[in-house]
């Protein structure tokens, strides 16, 4: 039920958010969830007996982590917990379970399970077993943890997340193609970052030969205590290649991870074999009349096959256009350089289609900060 | 003599500043000066006894002011003026001698005249009647002031700052033309605001052509308490037009305040006679090779001849190119409106001889903030 939460149970669930973002980079491809678990005196008083969060795939939740802290103080204790705990029997056994069987009193949850076949199950279980649950506290910032995730159990596709650098003027490199790093040394890291946090890295292979980009996680490069264990997951590489011109020299496919390469039946054969042999995995899906990857699909499916929470696109201006074009970004992450490079530079997007004031893409724009001498806009789509 | 200063030295020159700035519309050409005397008691407590800042040229300047509000509590105290007093005999008589003979005790200084011709010269002048002077206090922001009447002081040309609104992809209009507000309210008020406090505003005659510009000022829409006086004085309006194709019906010609036409000798003398008649004023300067205005010796002109402090630049893609190419532009100010126009849409800059990595213009970004639902970023250029 909700209700009016006190402000005790604010500053507690603000601090199961804070536990919860300990696991943004590891917990891929399981949302990021943290748990308190306060025991309250007579004058309503609270103390924290345990706290936890989930780690990575495979390991405790959130809750069994801070049921094991608190051991026998949880009995008659609040729990606050940033996702509705689960109903179903994993490695450890139904968190709701765990939770009524230790006796806590009250459970309080930021937000409920976002897949729709297990939304409410666990909540309905705790209340089963006469635990009084309170939902919907900071329910906004639980969701903001994992837009990814949620957008997999709610919308059956990845959190796309398009991130360009440009110049003061929207562009990315010279009109010659001549190009060269334009944001510093601190969007860089603030990139590995947004790598980090992926499930996925999506780029077309034009992109990937003129850089022969790694498409890695470097632990050198993240600035984070835990960044050896960060980089034991790399997030997978797909890259968008319909007639498989990826050079077997390319540098991606010599780095720990998984590359696939999205391919349209045009390939041939015996590239595909080399490739194969040189490690890549590949995966044919229809071409349009244009020969082009139906994007949407190839989104549902790594999402479906791929666990697929949070994408994130490094590309050139094609792509990204053609994403923009289809209306399947939803997030903007703009590094912009302290330069200009004129109009006969590269654009920050073909949209090729765009010849009206009406077909603008509005967007509103939730942050901007510095980032060294950079500065970086992190913008919304807003839908057409 | 620059030494160290008090924490209620800085106290009161920053309340100097804050007066100062309430002149920022109404000085020009005439700095930006604010002035406070304060009487220290015998435990250096300080207290105000007067006040004042300059609000328009021919009007008392802002010593005069504070003078008049101290009356006989001057005698001993401090003055802190954000500008140093002037030595000359104007319509109110040289401050510097006001203040001697106020029987000021000390006068603290934020910045020295910008004037070469000037400089130190007040400060002698107080200094040979017997008045402690202190200097540099906080002088970056009394600089910060006056941008353009230090500029012209110094380097005899106009502070020149350029404005313009664009997507966030870089883009001003789509590539057909068609174009239309697309930042909001909010950013247009505050470019009303940069054209009050500007000298002139200059434009290209395709510019004011295609959106048939006004370029004044609107009380209307500055969102000032003293917007009416604001609007007493129009900034000049600067239009380049090198053979004179400006129509007689140009809605700019029939606005309150001057329009200076500067053409080159490859204009009709007919078209000339029609426009002053249209009450437009022709001035006529030397074309390069390509048929252009230099531009930098019209930003000397107008500072020698119209007095301009800050110039004001609201115009297409190839004109402020053209003054970033020739490396005039001091200040950049970008609205930015959240949405992207595609890689058709107009650039921002024509920089047509813009081809290297090599040749890209270097910005240190001041400030961005919020405007509306827009952002504003200021951009300093960087010297080549």
């Amino acid at each position: 039920m909700e209700r009016d939460f006190t402000s005790a149970d604010h500053q507690f669930m603000a601090r199961a958010l804070q536990l919860a973002a300990q696991g943004l980079y590891t917990t891929d491809p399981n949302p990021r969830v943290g748990c308190v678990i306060v025991r309250y005196d007579q004058h309503r008083e609270g103390r924290v007996v345990g706290e936890g969060f989930h780690v990575r795939a495979g390991e405790p939740h959130a809750e069994i982590h801070a049921l094991n802290a608190a051991g026998t103080e949880a009995k008659g204790a609040t729990a606050y917990v940033t996702l509705e705990p689960c109903s179903h029997t994993g490695r450890t056994g139904p968190c709701a379970v765990a939770l009524a069987d230790a006796q806590v009193e009250r459970v309080v949850v930021a937000m409920v399970d976002p897949n729709p076949q297990v939304s409410g199950r666990g909540i309905k279980r705790l209340e089963a077993a006469g635990v009084q649950v309170d939902i919907g506290l900071l329910e906004q910032d639980a969701r903001a943890l994992n837009p990814g995730f949620i957008s997999r159990m709610e919308r059956k596709r990845p959190f796309v997340r398009l991130k360009m650098a440009m110049s003061l003027d929207g562009r990315t490199a010279m009109g010659s193609g001549e190009s060269q790093w334009i944001t510093g040394p601190e969007s860089r890291c603030q990139v590995q970052r947004l790598r980090a946090r992926s499930s996925a890295i999506l780029s077309g292979v034009e992109s990937v030969i003129m850089d022969d980009s790694r498409l890695t996680v470097r632990a050198d490069q993240l600035s984070l205590d835990n960044a050896a264990a960060v980089c034991q997951r790399q997030p997978l590489r797909v890259i968008l290649d319909s007639r498989l011109r990826l050079p077997l020299a390319a540098a991606c496919l010599r780095e720990p991870g998984r590359t696939l390469i999205i391919t349209t039946d045009q390939h041939s054969e015996e590239k595909r074999r080399t490739l194969e042999a040189a490690g890549a995995e590949i995966q044919v899906f229809p071409a349009d009349q244009q020969g082009r990857i139906a994007l949407e699909d190839m989104l549902y499916w790594l999402a479906e096959n791929e666990q697929v929470n949070e994408l994130l696109v490094e590309t050139g201006a094609t792509l990204a256009g053609a994403l923009l074009d289809a209306n399947v970004v939803d997030e903007l992450q703009l590094f912009v350089a302290p330069t200009l490079l004129g109009g006969e530079a590269r654009p920050l997007f073909a949209l090729p289609g765009m010849t009206r004031m009406a077909d603008q893409k509005r967007l509103t724009i939730k942050e901007v900060r510095a980032v060294g001498g950079d500065w970086r806009i992190t913008a919304e789509l807003l839908a057409d």
